[in-house]
């Protein structure tokens, strides 16, 4: 049932954003440099390093490190468009949105690059628990129901959480790799942030997940 | 809301195991080696080799090599239990059922050990598709809802499916590492393999994944 990224999602993409940008004001422009694909811990030590930590220092992240974490997150791997983690039925219906203490942006994989959704610090709408607003960066993974074409409804479910999950874990090795901390959530007020980030009623809020270094 | 994996968790595999057993055969023990952690792909290399594949060839998996996927996938990384992938509010309910052509065994993450479920060969079960016969292990994600105590059903469905994901995601990336070929799977008729497991009505299989050798 998992199969490939295809082409039309950077279309897609586009026109969520165009909804979004109608409505917010936009963010100062992120240019995103080419994910440097160089970590060398090996795979059994990122997974021996696995961990969820939720203290962060509200230090930034280097745009280059954000570059790389998205690669590793939900990248193309392959010359094709496909991706770094599965997506069921070809749907790549999840978007990656990060959210940064100037806004919050929307990741295109194909085009590596961050596209502004709505300008301001967001980053305390992302949960419940204090330590959401120190970390610098969270990725909220947020499901576009519209691109699963013919779907049940329990389809629809349990598709949108699994696919969220393979990019989370992906971050989880990614930062485990990378001397970074993180913390998966689904503890989120849904509703609020989806209206904080202009989302469609066919969006669905899956998982937030936080990043950055470890507090001192 | 991703806590630690906890003690009571082998107590409740062996309770699972227990009640199967009373009504199948069981096959044959397999002894599982501890594993070897020197598998020297990097992470970022094995990012870029992850994809979806559907041809095997029926060559057996070295016990080693089932041995060291089982601990990528969801083995202790850590003195106090916890694991390569994370468990929502300290659930730990999923559990790795192990399709062999001689039976199915359930991954005991603590003691690194395969629990015999049932004799026979049920691998033809694991799917709907022609291939899911061919490949010498599949992995079954089954998640224990008696373990997700106080949850809401939205929240269940949530995380159940998040959490066999993220297990998911550390076999597809294994995979990568290894050489060896996987796809993840929900396509898969649940009554039906859930009475050939002996399953209890409140377990609940989210996703099989099938492993082995690219075929030739």
């Amino acid at each position: 049932m998992l199969r490939a990224y295809t082409r039309h999602a950077v279309v897609v993409i586009a026109a969520v954003v165009a909804t979004a940008v109608q409505a917010a004001q936009l963010p100062p422009p992120v240019d995103l440099p080419r994910p440097r694909l160089d970590n060398p811990t090996t795979l059994v030590q990122a997974l021996k390093a696995r961990k969820t930590g939720r203290e962060f220092s509200s230090e930034a992240l280097p745009v280059q490190t954000l570059s790389d974490l998205l690669w590793a997150a939900f990248g193309v791997n392959r010359d094709d468009g496909r991706r770094t983690a599965p997506s069921a039925m070809n749907w790549q219906e999840i978007d990656i949105y990060v959210t940064l203490p100037q806004g919050v942006y929307v990741f295109d994989g194909k085009a590596h690059a961050l596209a502004g959704v709505v300008a301001g610090d967001l980053r305390a709408a992302t949960g419940r628990q204090a330590f959401v607003k120190d970390a610098p960066v969270t990725l909220v993974f947020v499901a576009d129901l519209a691109r699963m074409k013919n779907a049940s409804p329990e389809d629809r479910d349990l598709y949108s959480a699994t696919d969220a999950a393979f990019i989370s874990q992906n971050v989880y090795l990614y930062c485990a790799a990378a001397g970074l901390t993180t913390g998966v959530r689904g503890w989120v007020d849904r509703p609020a942030l989806a209206k904080a980030l202009g989302l469609r009623p066919d969006q669905r809020i899956i998982l937030a997940q936080s990043v950055g270094y470890p507090r001192k």
